[in-house]
């Protein structure tokens, strides 16, 4: 049995972390037999230095910055954070299982990878601010986000990151144009199938619908926003989820 | 036959572009019967226009931007500007060759270009003024590119972009680190073999080649710059070399 350790919500069940569900899509797609272990946002840190899982990166100040995902796999003992270093760990662990990086593709997926979060600028104003406007917070991790992650938005309150009126509208069209560019990758494959290589689901797959769920998570299924987005690219994003929806179950 | 139109320069048979040599690489790798046709930089608007090339972009006045690799397939009498529109036109036409995208990669290695071409910026202070300074153009062309050209440097001469003393170390270590992320792409490969996908050729190491040889050939085989950047990630780029270098065939 593994461990998937996710942010929590005042929503139960409710991923709405994109790095989180990148390995969500992952275990569900090996088939690897995991439970979640719901943290809160502000008590990642503590579990993560009681559990020994290590810094993903640097905080701005130099000091380090846990994050989740992490995973314990209790065959194993292994003990690990970063949702592409679990990809890694899982591929080269579970040999039997579908691979995320089919015919060798796992550099040629980092940098696709890399390319996809070189779009994302314009996305942060239209999650952020959702995060705060519908109470997804409990006070204690409302406290904590607004301390480390309200500087990295030129200290302004997240629920003012949301542009409107005019600017909205334009923002609205940055994001489509951003994600567009993913999608105009996605085109270039003449072949049938949904995904990027074709009729085979791959890492690049769940990178790319991480950051979608992300936003259909925050907006609501049902919303004006996710109503629009279903629309784009010629409805790239609709077939994507309805592709990779097997892979979402939450265990 | 086809007729690669490529950017001549004073010196005889010298390709010096990047973009002309992701073609070279691709008919040599596709083992294409293929002569060039060397056109002065000043020259490629009225060929373009003159054979019905069709512009690549457009300038930032809004003008159309004609631009080399151009080919003309003398069996099709199809005429296709842009290395990445080149490369697909034979994929397509030619499906008895070696392949580009192989397993279905065409959309992954899409967005591998850009994340490649996203990490350039610290490169041109490195060539752009060596053009100048080892006089590689013809005056026509020197004229020309100037025009066209140094507007896109903010207005500096061509030779004033290269950095010295404190700021060329630095800049030179930018340069590393830049083509350091590509390399660390690579290194993400567990599997035997020189190329991005392993022990097979793509499109995604004619493109990362074409920009290192795009500094081999405007440094000099010898110069101490590229003796420098073959020392560089592991040798990372002296073994792609050394891989590619039977494409390097000037037809």
């Amino acid at each position: 049995m593994i461990i998937l350790y996710d942010i929590s919500c005042t929503r139960h069940n409710t991923a709405w972390s994109p790095s989180t569900w990148k390995t969500r899509y992952v275990l569900n797609y090996k088939g690897l037999s995991y439970r979640t272990e719901w943290v809160e946002f502000a008590d990642i840190e503590a579990l993560s230095i009681k559990h020994g899982f290590a810094p993903s990166g640097k905080r701005a100040d130099g000091s380090p910055r846990y994050t989740l995902p992490a995973i314990y796999d209790e065959s194993t003992g292994a003990k690990i954070a970063d949702s592409s270093l679990i990809a890694d760990y899982l591929e080269a662990t579970y040999l039997d299982t579908p691979s995320l990086y089919p015919h060798n593709t796992r550099a040629l997926q980092a940098a696709y990878e890399a390319a996809v979060l070189a779009h994302l600028d314009a996305i942060h104003q239209f999650t952020a601010p959702y995060l705060m406007t519908k109470k997804y917070f409990t006070p204690k991790t409302e406290e904590y986000y607004r301390k480390f992650r309200e500087p990295a938005f030129g200290g302004k309150r997240l629920e003012d990151l949301l542009p409107f009126g005019a600017e909205r509208v334009k923002q609205w069209e940055r994001l489509k144009n951003d994600i567009g560019k993913i999608a105009a990758w996605y085109d270039k494959n003449d072949r049938k199938g949904s995904f990027l290589l074709g009729e085979t689901p791959s890492w690049a797959d769940f990178v790319a619908a991480s950051f979608l769920v992300w936003l259909r998570v925050i907006w609501g299924e049902e919303s004006e926003e996710w109503k629009d987005l279903e629309t784009w690219h010629n409805g790239r994003w609709k077939k994507l989820f309805a592709a990779v929806k097997k892979y979402e179950a939450m265990a």
